[in-house]
């Protein structure tokens, strides 16, 4: 018991992909890991747009963390959420408790940004947790169901209209999944309305779609969207959201099915926590080696740091990028463990990037190789399945897709809530009742 | 266009076995059909308590009911709360408009009954829809993290309990079901605290367990559920349900994990709506026709109804006697619209009734036949992968099963809604607090 009593212990707030990677690096090591998460499972977020578009279901790409490290002996994980941390007395302070700690990683990741405008949350929910999905999906599958009904009604004359605002690897692979199950998945099994028909608006304020990626592959993306019916604009800043539509360039345009918000990211507070400077998304400013600077025991990884390699280059919020640098702390809590040098500074390793456009496309950066179309696809079903990290998911995740590829049907979709979630048809003749309200109010 | 409107109208309420199998029933006759659900998906009830613990995730339990409908031309599904019927003008009022309809049928089916104790239900959940089963994953699986995060914090020597209250099948299912993860699937990935250790309790107010079942196999379940270390008590009513425990022959059991309600059941209010007499549960007495008396155009099916069939023999409250009772409908609508002669009475056809008992155990009665143990559960799996509605569900359960029987994990276990949904360590010391919080009421 004494000799426990001195081993350092090492708590890693966050199960995501960084700290994961450096629970896993840390596996053997004589420390004991602490390992707290605000919610029981790890996300395979790369996959959250298909369980929001009821192509995957919420247990396929997600697993509980302790699940994931049950055989890291050394390795304790607790749900809680951290309120606070103290670099000075080394204590986190959580709902479940005060934990000390001899090192501490912070790999708590992003959340969505409405740049200050938190009413827009409410009419255009972002994608970033497994609940997160489940809502979405709730509201597309939601807004088919109340165009079915108020066709039934003969009310409708208009197209269901979607619009995704943001055009990134998030929102180009939204459009192409909404589009997808608009016009191929669901238009067999409505009666009185069409599916096909639905208006899917995909809006990006800067010049182009995929600005992380070559203008090749974006020209790609956006002609093979295009082929789907969704319609592009670049240039198109939203200006507002309210209740049924969103402006863009002074341009008021009706949403009645759902609008969805990929466009903009912010750091979680891991620079507040540990008063480490951060830039305007919040990201902390952390030393060569992760560290927060004056705080050598204390490590910032993944979307909540901002990282400049040793090449001037900074580290780009992917997951492989996270993965890499709760690796790299892993690795250097272990070394200075065990009175090895540490590391040399972190230098993060462009492996690509991918985006998926549809259920047979995808465009994919790898170094000098540029895939579109079907060969890239094929490489990103590899890379996801290989990547995932239940050996379960991987292959029911197969079983899934190859069903789904050659039926063209969707597995999840599961509108929770009941009826009253799906809301009432539209009042098309407002009149009466809308006028008592703003008497009342 | 002329023609259309002469077509009769069937408006059927309700999506779940005994109205899809009305609807089926009419498929290519020359009627349309209006079927009308609050929930978008048909919910294979039988396998709730295995979405419930872990081990099937919603979506492997519940198809969209457009979905299943999709190749019956004549069919239109709406996602609709039904708020009343009037069978003299033959319409019935719904959140999504008002339908007329030619033939009516009711197959709302039954929701869980607390006596009179609707304060019960906060602390003690039942298990009806996919909902219900998400919500008491989510406390299970809370239940433990709590536990574990009280033990990491020294805070925690008694051993977690559950209870289940009611000893009919839902009810063994879910305690067998719950013995096995706590015993089985959780132990290795706990490291503070020992999941294994939990108190299962299983309640039964009657005589003994599995009342519909004969005696041999209820004795059989009942032996099987001790070895797993389920605590059963029987001729043991619940007095009340309070936080954090119930009382129980005048002795209050303190249960920090979770109360499962398994009790009663009460039918969905298709006799008010219809003005049918009704028994003490609620449920609307038929015709031997299944039609409502007085109302020769309206049917009750399913555990809405109570039919009495001409051998004097009540049809019981299962599946597989809602999709007979919903299949007779359907076939004597389309008779009389064809103008043949309606069948002769309905009469329920006992194929048996079964019940698992944890991962390979199961009690089955089909007509003399009696199995238990591992030949019960075969027989129950194939039945039930049999009877699954959707192809691929068929598989993927399969997949599921197989893996989950090779592992011992399981599959889906999430909780939703992070940290905050689990709750704070219980607090050891109360004291003040409480005092404060008597004092303001």
């Amino acid at each position: 018991m004494d000799a426990r009593a001195h081993r350092p212990r090492v708590v890693v707030v966050g199960g995501g992909f960084g700290g994961l990677a450096a629970a896993h690096a840390l596996d053997g090591a004589d420390v004991d890991v602490l390992v707290l998460d605000a919610r029981n499972h790890h996300c395979f977020q790369p996959l959250l747009y298909q369980a929001a578009t009821a192509a995957l279901s919420s247990a396929d790409i997600a697993w509980p963390i302790r699940h994931v490290l049950r055989r890291q002996r050394n390795a304790t994980v607790l749900m809680a959420n951290v309120t606070g941390v103290d670099p000075i007395a080394r204590r986190v302070a959580t709902t479940a408790g005060d934990f000390a700690f001899d090192w501490l990683v912070l790999a708590t990741g992003s959340t969505h940004s409405y740049f200050g405008h938190a009413s827009w949350e409410a009419e255009a929910p972002s994608l970033k947790t497994v609940e997160d999905a489940v809502g979405i999906r709730s509201r597309l599958l939601a807004a088919f169901e109340r165009a079915e009904a108020e066709a039934a009604n003969g009310e409708r004359g208009d197209r269901l209209a979607f619009a995704i605002v943001g055009g990134g690897p998030t929102g180009v692979e939204l459009a192409g999944a909404i589009a997808e199950l608009a016009r191929r998945t669901l238009p067999r099994e409505f009666r009185r309305s069409d599916p096909s028909r639905a208006r899917i608006l995909l809006l990006e304020a800067g010049p182009r779609l995929l600005p992380s990626f070559q203008k090749a592959l974006a020209d790609d993306a956006e002609r093979r969207l295009a082929r789907m019916g969704v319609e592009i604009r670049t240039g198109a800043p939203v200006e507002d959201v309210s209740r049924g539509g969103l402006t863009v360039g002074g341009e008021r345009i009706e949403v009645d099915g759902a609008i969805l918000w990929a466009a903009g990211v912010r750091a979680s507070p891991a620079a507040a926590w540990t008063g480490a400077a951060c830039d305007r998304s919040g990201r902390a400013r952390v030393a060569p080696d992760l560290s927060v600077p004056g705080a050598p025991n204390v490590f910032i990884v993944g979307d909540a740091a901002l990282a400049v390699g040793s090449d001037g280059v900074e580290t780009p919020g992917l997951a492989a990028a996270a993965k890499q640098m709760g690796r790299y702390v892993g690795q250097t809590i272990r070394a200075r463990c065990e009175g090895r040098a540490a590391p040399p500074p972190f230098r993060y390793r462009d492996y690509g990037a991918l985006a998926t456009i549809g259920r047979n496309a995808a465009v994919v950066s790898i170094g000098r190789l540029q895939l579109t179309g079907f060969p890239g696809w094929l490489v990103w079903s590899v890379a996801h399945i290989y990547f995932l990290i239940g050996l379960r998911s991987r292959f029911l995740i197969a079983a899934n897709w190859a069903w789904s590829y050659l039926t063209d049907q969707r597995g999840a979709r599961l509108i929770m809530g009941g009826a009253d979630a799906v809301g009432r048809p539209a009042p098309r003749r407002r009149g009466l009742a809308e006028a008592d309200r703003s008497h009342a109010s």
